[in-house]
């Protein structure tokens, strides 16, 4: 076994992976893999009934709002938000926060007109902006509430008067959040819900349809409100794992627990990186993430040093982004605790050594 | 086990869903999913590689196309392949052979002109146009290779003085086909290539980029061909599948051995639907598909009765489409002809009771 601080596709529940490798040889006792049913059988419609309601029941979601299973990941729903929600000749108000929401901001501005409205870009988006004011008149404001690649994280989000558009791909399902605040969330699975492959919206019924534009079929949420998200055929294997990840997620308490763990988790880690002088976080104390905990050597030339401590025991996915360097460790829900135990004790062998 | 004769997500190798399942226990002895590796890892780039290797390998793909691996299924080809290959303000050929050809061209009309070159609308579908006109100022024509709903196949693809754009969905791997002759492959995976979830784009490198619109990155064939399709998180999974599932056909002997093997369960089932007087097939005989055999009963009082005796025997995925109504039964390349085999016979005793 390795202990997985990957970034995404990240670390998923043993036990989730277990149910989807045997759906896999014979679903339910069908004599079928989950690989080969119809997603209009009596089977896939358990599926994703049980996969919305899990959703609909950890989330909290509000009546009024419908769960859509999509693909083409965040960066599909990039130009999926402003072509349904941007009107033409409108305004929409992004904060950015990192370069993925940079990404989000570029294809706003194919359809109106796109005001940053904030940005640490000033310093390599070490911190989450949280003095901005909103314009009253852009049809709604877009935030990212974790920057996986930075290690930052909103601890609460802002107070809008207008729409809020919040894509939540790298911390969804790992704390409470109020999903009434919002009028559409959007996450690629990969992280804590799931795999690769398919990606989660949570979006009000009556927001879209009023951007005036023609908009392609699939790239309508119309199309997949109107159809549950079985429009055309969706990505049935990925949905099944989204399903056995959150039976899990709900078994274990819900993210309430799981928020007590993350912080658990998260705060280990950042008290070694803070006591130990071999190490220093890159993020600014108070936007530093749960779910990515970035970090540096002060002394460089260890990197390599330090890199081959945690090959040699099965420390993976812990190499930083090219943008910012050094190490990331993904905190995801599934990750353990005893994983963190492990590698704050390898930052202190490693200390002890080198000090 | 059941014989799986289901039009989609349908019957996959039994080798390749083993070797899956095993995946996502442990990949090659990683000690990771398949499920929680990274993208940009090793282990994936080797599968990337592999998979799109064996589709240049068993399609012999020229080296001036590119092989893609997509998200969004046909539906969403759509209404990228008229974006990215229909000039503002041009036109574009479509041949209307189903609903889905239907769709497609639907689509098209977002983004320019489109002409119907040909339609077999008047016949519900029955057959497949073979004699019509090619605008020559038209931008492509776009034709689809196989009409899943109603058993329909172009036995032979029409000779074109302007680019040629094919949904191949349901027939793709199942025969020979010459790609030089095309200038975009389309094929949701979920007949003869994998599981739901991702969608192979087979094309010419030097076709996009002329369409004078802005197309959201996403969209845009370019950014997929620059990146390798790894501009975002691929769906893994699903590539993987379709990975073990064209090993599988490369052992047995790629698509000419597959190609006999469909033809010899073809001609069973339309000679027993031929002969066996409870029977009448719904396709116009020289358009008939090898991938999807639709039949009905001559008293469709019996309907009930032959329903129960496959339902009884394990036999699954018969029931037609809405559209056409009867029996459509799918024999794709994973399909054994002991399946055929089977149901023949039940067709056979079928007829001694009802005779």
């Amino acid at each position: 076994m390795k202990h997985n601080f990957g970034a995404g596709p990240g670390i998923l529940p043993r036990k989730a992976i277990e149910k989807s490798a045997q759906a896999i040889l014979d679903l339910n006792g069908t004599g079928l893999s989950i690989l080969e049913i119809s997603h209009r059988s009596k089977d896939f419609d358990a599926i994703l009934a049980q996969t919305k309601s899990l959703v609909k029941e950890l989330l909290n979601v509000p009546d009024n709002y419908s769960i859509l299973f999509l693909q083409g990941g965040a960066s599909t729903q990039f130009s999926m938000v402003p072509m349904n929600l941007l009107p033409v000749g409108g305004k929409a108000a992004y904060v950015e926060s990192g370069v993925w929401a940079s990404k989000a901001a570029k294809e706003a501005k194919l359809f109106g007109n796109v005001e940053t409205v904030a940005s640490s870009k000033d310093r390599n988006f070490c911190y989450v902006p949280t003095t901005y004011a909103i314009p009253s008149d852009a049809s709604y404001l877009h935030i990212t509430s974790n920057n996986t690649i930075y290690g930052t994280q909103m601890a609460s989000f802002p107070e809008s008067n207008i729409p809020v558009v919040c894509d939540m791909s790298s911390d969804i399902f790992s704390r409470p959040v109020d999903v009434s605040k919002f009028d559409l969330i959007y996450a690629g699975a990969q992280k804590n819900m799931g795999p690769a492959g398919v990606t989660l919206v949570i979006m009000k019924n009556d927001i879209h349809g009023k951007s005036g534009r023609a908009i392609p079929t699939m790239l309508d949420y119309k199309t997949h409100i109107e159809n549950d998200s079985l429009f055309n055929t969706p990505p049935v294997f990925a949905i099944y794992v989204c399903m056995a990840t959150l039976e899990w997620l709900k078994e274990i308490g819900g993210v309430s627990s799981i928020e007590k763990l993350n912080t658990q988790k998260a705060n280990l880690l950042y008290s070694e990186i803070d006591s130990n002088p071999l190490f220093k976080g890159t993020a600014d104390v108070d936007s530093r993430s749960k779910m990515n905990v970035c970090f540096l050597l002060e002394k460089p030339e260890l990197d390599e040093s330090f890199s081959a401590l945690l090959k040699d025991n099965g420390v993976i996915g812990l190499k930083g982004h090219r943008s910012v360097g050094g190490y990331r460790a993904s905190l995801y829900n599934a990750l353990p605790i005893s994983s963190v135990e492990f590698l704050v004790s390898l930052m202190q062998d490693f200390a002890k050594k080198n000090g």
